[in-house]
């Protein structure tokens, strides 16, 4: 451990991260901006050869950050995964998807502690980052890393879980400034873990285990899925009783205690909010216990782009027409404003439910150029023009991207459906989620 | 319209209060506080006497500001309805239960609308401020008073809503600084209804509709009633996990946004979160609208006792014993920490079915010095002693009350079931949420 330690003492430490993507990378350029020796390890030869070129391919990285991670010349990539034997600290920043029936798909990490095992030196610090189900550390990595690599917990290396807390698009929170959470599976892998997080996060808050550091991530995010779900389902009863959701959230915003305002819209999407609840839930069977809060969650919010596509059918009503034969332009396909991850977004199963009803499928995303929906329909984000907009029979904002000139596009539009109250008056052609 | 505005403005106004309970009471003084006169409406006459004879009954308003209402001499209470007719602004604080079946008991609202409808004159702005289900003001309030005074909305009166915020036992925030939301039947009430609450609160926020106050009211508390019941699920999940709840709720809160922290505990009590979202579900049903979320909530909390009763047999198993012929020490009944309000307590149903399995029961709380349970089951609260603590063979904490002295309960007790987290370190014979 005191090897370790000196190490970090007189800056020799080198860390690895596995994994470059939204996660790792932010990680990584904030150890190397501290001056702090990084090896990425991916195997995206592509992301990699970016790196190494002095390319930023994260938005979320500011390029000040970048700069100074270039300018210290201690950040490098590589897709040699033997090069983890030189690593001190490794962090697993892989990622942790769904697969088709919403069970977890741990292959990733898996594959990552195969070869983190195989390569790694005695007296390694071993850190999970990836979101997953509670235990994971214990029962899924631990057995992994000790069979690869010959060596015991303890004596041979150390193991902890601290949960990534990127949230894309935040401008105030990143990953130096956003408090860690960690959990070691001994004393001393705590010590040494917050040693080497401090290097790169400025607060770092520990826990008695990797267990409960797994919930916490799992918590923060169902506590996410559960509230966008209430406001959902709230949004859809008062799209009934001729009540404006909106106006409503913006009164109880005004109680100034026990209130955090959530907003309605298509769906949810990302790589957390939709996936990781479900983590919990596989691993809650096992404990024999039905988790009711997120089963009920994630009911509504499978539904949601199937009840927007109805919306995009009333409107149309209004106007005698139907889905069928009509244009309809979708604007933003990102599952969040001012991002350019389309991954899970609702927008996605929209189109192809309204592709599936005999819709022509148009759409404009400043961040999107082109996508492939969940059917394996293939679209190219046209160029929004006024001669666009007028020949859509129905105008769909699905993300809210601050770019859109929405005074503009209404006066262009026949008929605007309106799943993020980015039109703030409403007119006779507006209708609102 | 402007009759009202100049008797404001000359404070020669008269506020009715129908209801002096902790809403009605607490918004009268915060009238009669400022130097407006106010006369407070109810049936029961040991209320009236009380405040007639200058004593304060509720514990959330402040020994100052009772005074202050007391010194300025323009509060005073009655039974008589038919004094309705001398004032210009009436407000309704009664209160909106749940019958057995978990359906509203509207009965309250309907006999203050009886009566004053019966008994105002022209000119009078009526408001509602009991949490209801949107529609209630304009279909439910309306048409009784209209039938009732003969007068139309409009020439003859004005009817608002406005939803009470107060949260008992708050010490920060009360009737005059918490934000107030208020939306009338039309553009003169809300004018009117704006300037008359000016006077007791310092922040009216207006909104377009009584629906959307009346849905912003119940929007706050479904809020609270979901994320208390999502982590009251979690807290049962981690207790199979051996994950402590406590902990990981502590380092959620490190996330700097998009977290606000819930806690466990044996269940939801009180006047407002485990009734005010079965009023939503009542009207929904109308609108042939399932709130699932809703649902799941209440049955989670609907099983919270039950689980809890399933927690403390599981504690005495721990020692060979069983709930049957067991002294059972609850401490605490009421349903939050430091205030005297055992409505819909949690700790009433555990004991109830604690005793129902053959428990002999105790209990104490410095707050509530009897008792009677859903059951009917009748207690005095006993003085808490060593010798109570001692022969208890479980004492079981149902509310922490700050006068609680933990260490020393903990030195006497043989079993310890903590509901609400107030041993911080555990020992072998405490068990936990």
């Amino acid at each position: 451990m005191q090897l370790l330690l000196n190490k970090i003492e007189d800056n020799s430490l080198t860390v690895g991260i596995v994994g470059l993507g939204y996660v790792g990378l932010p990680l990584a350029v904030s150890f190397a901006s501290a001056g702090v020796n990084v090896i990425g390890f991916d195997n995206s030869s592509a992301k990699v050869a970016k790196i190494n070129t002095g390319e930023n391919y994260i938005s979320d990285i500011s390029a000040e950050l970048w700069q100074e991670a270039l300018t210290r010349k201690t950040i490098s990539a590589t897709t040699d995964f033997t090069r983890l034997s030189g690593c001190q600290a490794i962090l697993i920043c892989v990622p942790t998807p769904l697969d088709q029936f919403h069970k977890p798909n741990m292959s990733f990490i898996e594959s990552a502690c195969m070869v983190i095992g195989k390569n790694m030196k005695k007296g390694t610090f071993v850190c999970l980052e990836s979101t997953t189900y509670p235990t994971t550390t214990e029962h899924f990595v631990l057995p992994i890393l000790e069979k690869e690599s010959g060596l015991r917990h303890g004596s041979g290396f150390w193991l902890a879980f601290s949960p990534e807390r990127v949230d894309p698009g935040n401008k105030s929170w990143f990953t130096r400034n956003t408090p860690k959470v960690l959990g070691a599976l001994n004393e001393e892998g705590l010590t040494i873990g917050k040693a080497i997080y401090t290097l790169a996060v400025d607060h770092i808050y520990t826990v008695s285990s990797p267990r409960v550091a797994e919930m916490v991530k799992i918590l923060e995010n169902t506590y996410r899925l559960v509230n966008i779900s209430l406001i959902n389902e709230m949004a859809l009863l008062c799209g009934k009783m001729d009540i404006d959701i909106w106006e409503v959230i913006e009164a109880a915003k005004t109680k100034p205690y026990g209130f955090q305002a959530f907003y309605p819209g298509p769906g949810i999407g990302g790589h957390c909010i939709p996936l990781d609840p479900f983590y919990l839930e596989y691993i809650a069977k096992k404990f024999n216990f039905d988790l009711s809060m997120i089963n009920t969650a994630g009911h509504i919010n499978m539904m949601m782009p199937h009840r927007m596509t109805l919306k995009i059918s009333s409107a149309l009503n209004r106007y005698k027409k139907s889905i069928n034969g009509s244009n309809i332009l979708f604007l933003g396909v990102a599952y969040k404003p001012d991002i350019d991850d389309e991954r899970e977004s609702p927008a996605l199963r929209i189109i192809d439910e309204v592709a599936q009803k005999g819709g022509n499928i148009h759409y404009h995303d400043p961040f999107v150029a082109t996508i492939e929906t969940i059917q394996g329909r293939k679209f190219n984000s046209d160029p929004l023009t006024a001669g666009l907009i007028s020949i859509a029979d129905c105008v769909v904002i699905t993300t809210n991207h601050s770019a859109f000139d929405i005074p503009w596009i209404l006066g262009n539009a026949q008929l605007v459906v309106d799943l993020r109250n980015a039109v703030k008056d409403a007119s006779e052609k507006v209708y609102k989620l």
